[in-house]
């Protein structure tokens, strides 16, 4: 998981607008409102939409209410795009007419770019509910823009296709700021691992040369394997615990019990009912 | 834009299950059908649904009837995971319990591994529309899984984490093709792991669940914690081995240790050389 600067992150998607050509339900406009805010987006354009305002606006974009005030309504889209560099136009994959056609992660890529390094104004838009962008509309954007869906099937609606591509704006900022600041360090792949936030240190190599000798120890103490024949049992511990990094309080947990086991064994520690029954 | 068999992808994702707890609104259900078709995950599993079937079900998710026909209803979390060996727990990100935490993005590439090069069933867990996931269902997976979303609104509902997750696993499984592709023309670097052939299956969450009150008994047995008052421990411990993924051969060395500790302690063992010293 990644540390960042949320209002940071959010200053930078205040430079990508979700356009939305005649949309016919104010409850996808509401949805996407709040798909929108749910990524840090927070500008929205509509084309001439069909009904606006209305209640189910409002409902469906619930704790979204100040981004419905920052609402843009323009009749074309010409005017909704009119100041931005870049633009996207939204399609499924059989489109009519040839034009240079991303999926959305590389188009958000792009578009982070487009921001960070040239300080751009990007547009991203959506069409009709039933037909989408006209031909005319379409040759209006930079690129197109789809999202790999299942072909045999691949029915996103408005409100999900902006939920995706409102997540992927995000993660675009999200993942620039990471390697900007990783870069700074090491240009390296950063493993799931290595991404995972930890409550806890993570011992070092050089304290698992402690933990080894001791687990065989106490498994020696209690005659579960033989020194003097180890066979696989050392590879085999070593193997476990080398598949994940223990933190701290596993590490001293885990040698807690096998000093424990070893105390039981030699005899040093009984059981408080054994000692009761001494008495 | 990639070209990629779409019956392959499909074929990977029917190891992915989408796991929904307690839900309350069927039109929840009906949403996360079409959002897992839409990328082309075909299994949901419904743990005790509030109300089930219901109509909203199948309105929402439209034309996808074929995974409405294929949902299993189960009436516990541990029945929905058992054959499961990687489980994921959504959680958000204020979590009350310290766990592995990935985003959604590494998360879906540590399944898409788990897949395509072990053969594993992966299932990813959501919680109840209202308050999620308890700490003792969150405790029964490998790891958490989060959205790294506004952290100043933050409020994704259920299905619309759903639609993400499946977004990603179906991203995962597409640029994994992709670069498997690439890597028999150029020699990519390939991590150690991605490298180990296991020559051991790995065990299900079935079956750590009959590990984790074995080594919790043993623990209570040689006095390292009061099953009384158990405290973090049971939790520690699920987190350790969960991140480990055991093979069945750790699993029974491991259980191997435990009942022979237990004997140790309760008597009914004896190391060699006390035998030795009672002639």
């Amino acid at each position: 998981m990644q540390n960042f600067d949320n209002a940071a992150v959010s200053t930078q998607l205040a430079h990508v607008r979700i356009v939305m050509v005649n949309t016919t339900l104010p409850a996808n406009i509401g949805s996407a409102l709040r798909a929108m805010k749910t990524m840090g987006l927070s500008k929205l354009v509509l084309v001439a939409p069909k009904t606006y305002p209305h209640p189910d606006i409002d409902a469906l974009a619930a704790g979204a209410t100040d981004l419905i005030e920052q609402i843009e309504i323009v009749s074309s889209l010409e005017e909704a795009i009119a100041d931005c560099h870049l633009v996207f136009g939204t399609s499924a994959r059989s489109r009519t007419i040839p034009w240079p056609l991303l999926d959305v992660r590389p188009a958000a890529n792009l578009a982070m770019q487009a921001i960070s390094e040239k300080n751009q104004e990007v547009a991203i838009v959506f069409g009709r509910e039933d037909r989408g962008l006209t031909n005319e509309e379409l040759a209006l954007a930079n690129y197109h823009l789809t999202i790999p869906v299942n072909t045999d099937y691949g029915v996103l609606n408005v409100a999900q296709a902006i939920q995706i591509v409102c997540y992927e704006m995000r993660m675009a900022i999200l993942e620039h700021s990471t390697t900007a600041s990783a870069q700074q360090e090491q240009a390296m792949p950063v493993t799931a691992e290595e991404q995972m936030q930890w409550d806890e240190p993570l011992v070092t190599q050089q304290q698992m040369q402690q933990f080894y000798p001791h687990m065989q120890q106490m498994l020696a103490d209690i005659e579960f394997f033989d020194p003097e024949n180890p066979r696989l049992l050392p590879l085999r511990l070593r193997r476990l615990f080398g598949r994940i990094q223990l933190d701290r309080m596993e590490y001293h947990l885990l040698r807690g019990v096998f000093t424990r086991v070893q105390a039981l064994s030699n005899g040093t520690w009984k059981k408080s009912t054994h000692r009761e029954d001494q008495n």
